[in-house]
Formats: C-alpha cells, sequence, structure tokens
C-alpha cells in the first residue's frame, strides 16, 4: 500500500501504554494520520512510503501539548526578573503592554513563540491573550495545532475596553474563524476569578455550554488570590467558580498553588483539569502545586510553560523535568511522579485538558500524526540505560531534530519549515529597540 | 605586544563586579593568564595575539565551577530512577558499584563526564569518588582543572578495605601526584557523618592541618542523616563535626537540606562553605536548602551537580537556574537569588569553596583564563533585553561552543580537543552492556 510517510526509529515512546519503549519501530502515516507502529522490517514490507524517514539515533514522541500560555508575550522575555510580583506587573510588564500591545505586536510575539515551540517539540499549544484572531491566523500560517482562548476581563486593553467589548470581540472571532482550520479550536478564558466579575463569569457559562467551548482560567496562583477572594466574595475561588456552576471537565484551572484536602477532591469528583506551570510558580515565588496528590487523586494535570515575560522561555520539555523533580521534593517522596508519568502529563494529559484525547497526545492508530523526533545519541545522554529517564532526565529540547503536525513536517532536522527564522530575528531586534526605550526603570 | 591569544566577543561578563555586562569587549590571555580586558578596539591597538577569535554573537564568562559531583558515576546514569533514596542505593546503586567499580570503570567513567562538563562550559569540579589517582591522572589528559577528594569511609569497596586502606592509599595517591600538574589539587573527602567514625574524623582533621588540604562532606543531605546521628551520637552531625574541630573556611559542605537558625549562624561564624545540589536534592526527595537565608546570613554558597546517577547530568546551566527559581519558591520572595547572583554561585563561590578565589571564578587581571563561550543569537533567546538573565533562564549548556582552561582551548566550535569522542561513545556501549546485565531488577 502507498503511503505518504513512514518514520523509522531507534526508540518509539508511543505514551499509550505509559512507560513502554518501542526499539526499531516505525509510525507510518497517511492522510495526516498515523495508520500503523509497527516493526520497521514489517512495516517496509507493507507499506510504500513517499517518504521515508530513517531515524537510527532518535526516539519518536508524541508532539508536547503546552497547555498554559501567552505566547506573543515571548517579545518581553527576560524585560524584568527577579522581582516581587506586583512591582514586576505594575511597573513592569503591565506598563509595556499598555504602550505597546497591538496587531504587529501579536503578530511578531506569535511567531517567535511559535518559532520557539516548534523547535521544542511543542506540537499544540492553549493559549490566552488579546488579540486572539491575530494568534489565530498566524497558528495557521504556522502550520501548528492550538487551543486560542477567547479573552475576557474587566480591564481594559488596547483590544477591548470592558467585559461588553471582550465578548463581541470574542464572539466575532469565533464566528469569523471557526471553520477556518481544522487545527484551530478556541475556547473561554475569563483571565482569573480577580479580574472577572459575577456577572461576565455567569455569561461565560452561558455561552461556552450553548457554544460547547471549553474554559482556560488562571484558578489559585497564590495565596494572595485566596485573601483577596475571601474579602471580596467571601469564599475562595474554586467555591466561588462552584456556586456559578464552572466546575466539570470542561474546566482547564491553571497553577493551583493553594489547595485543601477538600478541594483535591472537589476537583476529583467533578473532573476538573489542573494544568501545572512549575517553572513559572518557582521563578514568581507563587508556590507548589501538590502534583502527586492531584494524581494520586485521579485528577488529569498537564503541563504549561506559561508566558516567556515570566519564565523565561517556552520549553515544555524542560517544565516536563522540573515538573518531574519537584514533585518528588514536595512530595518528600522519591518515587513520586516518575519519568514515564511526567511525559504523559507533557502529551496526553495536556491533549485530555483541550478535549483533544482522541485525537493527539500519543502516537496510536487513527490519530494526528503530531509527532516529535529527538535526538538521542549525544554524550549527555549516554549510557542509554533507560529512554524515558533520558528523555525527561537528560535530554534538552536543543536535540528535537524534527516535528510533524497532522502529517506535514513543521521542522526538518532544525530548520523551521513554515516559519522565516531570519526575519522573525530581524523583528526582535526592533521590538528590542521599542520596548527598552519604553522601560521605567531599566 | 604579541600575545597567545585575543578573544573579541558581543558581551563579555566578568562575575566581579557582579551584574557587570561589557560589550564588544575582548578577553586578552597570554601565558595562561588574563592580561586584560578592553574594548576590542583598544585591545587590538595594544595587542597582536597569535590567535584572534571574534564571537560576535557571544558571551564570554568564567567557567563553570562544579563544586560536588562523582565523576565516574556517570556511567551509572539512569540505571535507576524514581526511587525511595534506600531502595535505589541499596538495591541498584551499591551492587552495581560493588559488580563494578574499578579502574576501567573510574578511567571510563571520568572521560565521559570530563567530555560532557567540558561542552558544558564547566572548568573546574571538585569530586569525590573512588581510584582518585585514576582520577586525577585523566583530569591531566583532558585539560581540565579539579580539586580530587582522597575518599574515606568505614565501609569497604574495591580500592580500600576500610579506614586503614583509604588513608595509606589515599597518602599514596597525594605524594605520587600533588606536583603532577598545577591544575590539580586534592582535598579530604570523608564521605558523610554517617559513615565516617570518630577516629577517622580526627585523623583527618589533623592530617588536612598538616597537610594544608581542604574537607569535602555530605552533610546534612536528609532528614534521616540528622535522625540517626541524634541517635548515634545524641548530637546533629553539625554539632558533632564542630566538637571535633572541622567547622572553618576550609570545609566545604554539600547538600545541607536540614538547618536551624541556629546552624545557619554558626556556618556564618566559622566561614564554613555550603555546596547546593538543588536538582539531586529534589530528585531524591532530600529537602530544600535554604539558599536565600544563607546568602543573606553572607555563608559562601556554591553551585554542584552531584553524580549523574542521581540527577541525571552534569549540567551546571541547569543547575544554576534551577537553584535561582527554587531559591525563589522556598524563600517565598521573587526577588530571592536574582540571576547575577546564580551566576556568582556557579562560578566565583566555587572558586572560593575550593580556595581558588585568586585564581579563577571570574574575568579578571592575573586570574588563569578558564573561560567558556556562549552563543546567545538563538530564537529562544531573543528578544535579547538582558544577557544576564538570559544565560540563567532561557539559554542551555547546548549553547557553549568554546572553552579554555589555562588558556588552553578545551572545546572548539563544540568539538572537544583533548578528549575522543568517538571512542567515549564506544567504551558507553560497552559499559551499558555491562552493567544492563548485572542489574538485578531491570
Amino acid at each position: 500500500m502507498q503511503v505518504d510517510t513512514l518514520i523509522a526509529a531507534r526508540w518509539i515512546i508511543p505514551v499509550e501504554p505509559e512507560g513502554l519503549v518501542l526499539e526499531h519501530h516505525a509510525v507510518v502515516v497517511n492522510d495526516g494520520r498515523i495508520i500503523g507502529v509497527l516493526p520497521v522490517a514489517q512495516a517496509l514490507a507493507l507499506y510504500q512510503p513517499r517518504q521515508l524517514e530513517e531515524l537510527p539515533q532518535h526516539a519518536l514522541i508524541p508532539g508536547f501539548v503546552n497547555a498554559h500560555t501567552h505566547a506573543a508575550m515571548t517579545l518581553m522575555r527576560g524585560v524584568a526578573n527577579d522581582l516581587p510580583l506586583m512591582d514586576w506587573l505594575q511597573n513592569h510588564i503591565w506598563p509595556l503592554e499598555q504602550r505597546w500591545v497591538s496587531e504587529s505586536f501579536v503578530r511578531d510575539g506569535n511567531d517567535l513563540a511559535m518559532a520557539e515551540m516548534i523547535r521544542g517539540g511543542i506540537t499544540c499549544f492553549n493559549d490566552m491573550y488579546f488579540y486572539p484572531e491575530i494568534t489565530a491566523k498566524r497558528v495557521i500560517v504556522a502550520g501548528m495545532r492550538a487551543t486560542i482562548g477567547l479573552i475576557v476581563a474587566d480591564f481594559p486593553t488596547a483590544w477591548a475596553s470592558g467585559p461588553d467589548e471582550y465578548f463581541s470581540r470574542g464572539l466575532a472571532v469565533f464566528d469569523e474563524l471557526r471553520a477556518a482550520a481544522p487545527l484551530v479550536q478556541f475556547s473561554f478564558a475569563p483571565h482569573a476569578p480577580y479580574t472577572v466579575s459575577d456577572p461576565a463569569l455567569g455569561r461565560i457559562r452561558t455561552l461556552a455550554a450553548e457554544m460547547d467551548l471549553s474554559v482556560h482560567i488562571h484558578l489559585h496562583e497564590t495565596a494572595n488570590e485566596i485573601d483577596k477572594s475571601i474579602a471580596s466574595h467571601g469564599v475562595r475561588p474554586l467555591k466561588r467558580l462552584q456556586r456559578l456552576e464552572f466546575l466539570g471537565p470542561q474546566l482547564t484551572s491553571v497553577h493551583m498553588t493553594q489547595l485543601t484536602d477538600e478541594e483535591i477532591i472537589l476537583l476529583a469528583q467533578t473532573g476538573v483539569n489542573v494544568v501545572h506551570c512549575p517553572e513559572s510558580n518557582m521563578k514568581l515565588a507563587s508556590g507548589f502545586c501538590p502534583v502527586a496528590r492531584l494524581l494520586e487523586a485521579g485528577i488529569n494535570v498537564a503541563l504549561g510553560t506559561d508566558g516567556a515575560a515570566s519564565n523565561n522561555d517556552l520549553d515544555l520539555m524542560g517544565e516536563m523535568r522540573t515538573a518531574a523533580l519537584l514533585a518528588k521534593v514536595v512530595a518528600g517522596d522519591a518515587g513520586a511522579l516518575p519519568a514515564a508519568r511526567a511525559l504523559s502529563m507533557a502529551t496526553l494529559n495536556g491533549a485530555k485538558a483541550l478535549g483533544l484525547e482522541h485525537e493527539i497526545g500519543s502516537l496510536k492508530n487513527g490519530k494526528s500524526a503530531d509527532i516529535a523526533a529527538v535526538n538521542l545519541n549525544l554524550l549527555e545522554n549516554q549510557p542509554l540505560h533507560d529512554p524515558i529517564s533520558d528523555l525527561v532526565y537528560s535530554a534538552s529540547r536543543h536535540q528535537i531534530s524534527d516535528v510533524w503536525v497532522a502529517g506535514r513536517r513543521l521542522l526538518k532536522n532544525r530548520e523551521l519549515t513554515t516559519l522565516d527564522s531570519a526575519e522573525i530575528l530581524a523583528r526582535c531586534e526592533i521590538w528590542l529597540d521599542r520596548l527598552s526605550t519604553a522601560q521605567p526603570s531599566i
């Protein structure tokens, strides 16, 4: 049988079942979908590929799912560091956003972010930022997969003056672009409980149910957020969302560093997804998400990079490693969050959080061919006693060699195929000048 | 004036003074030493270099000092993961060591470790392992700088049957090799308070004073260590070492995750050095070293990778980043351990811990030319608002392009000049087979 692509690799780590490592196998791709994962000799006997890729030193894995980011903010990578959260936001990030966020900022920021994500093996991201229509259009050009949040907040921005305009613009974006690309889907993205009022949240709940959209929100990020909610609403934010009937598998809650035992049970019972962003939580001193306890309770925990302004990269492999290390010391148990589970969090659990577990997140017949290849033949990975351990604890995103999304190759031997690196670097120089000039205190 | 080497770079980060970034400067090297750090045009007018290196997209930094490792253990990278400490040691690491540790194991393990360290910008390491004479000889071949611990423990190994033989062999190594190479120095390395008896510790104290050697020890790594010490000796390990008159600037104490307020004051008063190994402490669930409090107390805190068996790499840039992130969330202060301070810990503080602060650790006239170059022109680092922030929070060891030790180039555009990568990889394959066969349960 003629097929589009056959990728033969030293190892294949399909993620389903968790922990499995296949040696000298191939992934067969046709019409953008995986139609076989089988030994190389057998694959070559059965299929005549138009494209044969041999990766004798590589592991094939499902593309990483970055379950929380603000891609356009990559232009603000490193503009301000090592500052208390409110100083960082109020004196650096927000003034820069007020001055500069625009269609061109979001276009250039997304291109840079997607170039970085593709080079790091990320095939799908869950975004929350202004000008989602620009993000959607650039995602289509780049050929990535994304869930793009229709952001809602009480505060005004260049994109919308207040809740009414966030809704009207968001709904217009949805109407214009919902059918534009099979790889793009939308969600509602109320920024956080402390920046969205009850009436706006109520409207989101109604619309999300009618339109069958998921909801993406920052939640229980810091102790301060909890205190403020108790002061303003009499209850912790999770309780408030429960009253507003938000809790369910359509909800993706990001950060969750502050959780009581009862809240963990509530999350498990209602099927809420948690996105853990370990490096952002560490850098902003937000707190520790109790990942091992969440997993033990059966909660779906995915991984996100958060924005590059607070991190300072979009490296989901790095987050996977940090998550695996951090969960152990937080749990006081070296057996917590083993490597294979961390890899599931970075792939399949992200897919689940976005409602895409039947489409992506593992290398399985019938799923979309969203695949990354990692070269594991470096000195830094030897002796290679265990490919999954190596992938999680020793390898770097700089070892990602090739990336496919729905069978289309977006990275070929480290070179981007859909985005222009030189142009992106040139535009970074322009933004570097603009943003440096505008900074009040650096 | 004719000089050996002139390295012109886009940025120079000399580390002294902390936070300084020079642009379009050059480092001038003659007879292995830095004789100038000045603007490129001025340098070219004053000096005629036999070797001119132009690195227009790079930052020059002092080579990293890996202040705690067990280099030969790199052959056991990833043999066992995600296990409770005692299961990991007793059922995996110790049986493998008993079966395999030998001259050839230590030779091949050191070569692999040094290849990895040089490629990661590490120019100096502080080692503790068996067969220190083999380590010393391989360090001389590789051209690195190292402080090599003369290990002492109560338990028998292939290298020594018990304390008496550890001393006799260690002293013989010292006599044989003390004058063999200017870049190698020795220390005493009692393994840990729980594996070395009072008489052996007393003997080390006397000998170290007589021979003017420093002391390198694992200390307060876990809560269990403290409990055992109280049960066996009636006091916490630090108190026991104080009674044995070990506390002073010649002592380098590694891990220190368990510290009372009084102990922090004691460390500051006595000038004890602390080596923080954040990723090892996380992976083995040992606990959190209170880095921000130690620094605030004026204690010299350096960084180490620990062995690759528990980590699973020798990536000091990674440890620097993890340390900067972890210190913030542990302190509950996003302003804790800023990027420039983390870089000092990875360089100058390591030099101080080894008594080498007049020789290495910063790019300063008169110091040895131990230098690393990092290419910061990748997409992953743009826009480059702040080179130090980028180096710490966004860059990877895979961006290290060139490394010099005492003016000798050990890495040239990612290629090793003193070690043979192909041969190291071939020997890794042999050790992979041996160690896999020997494993009881994997």
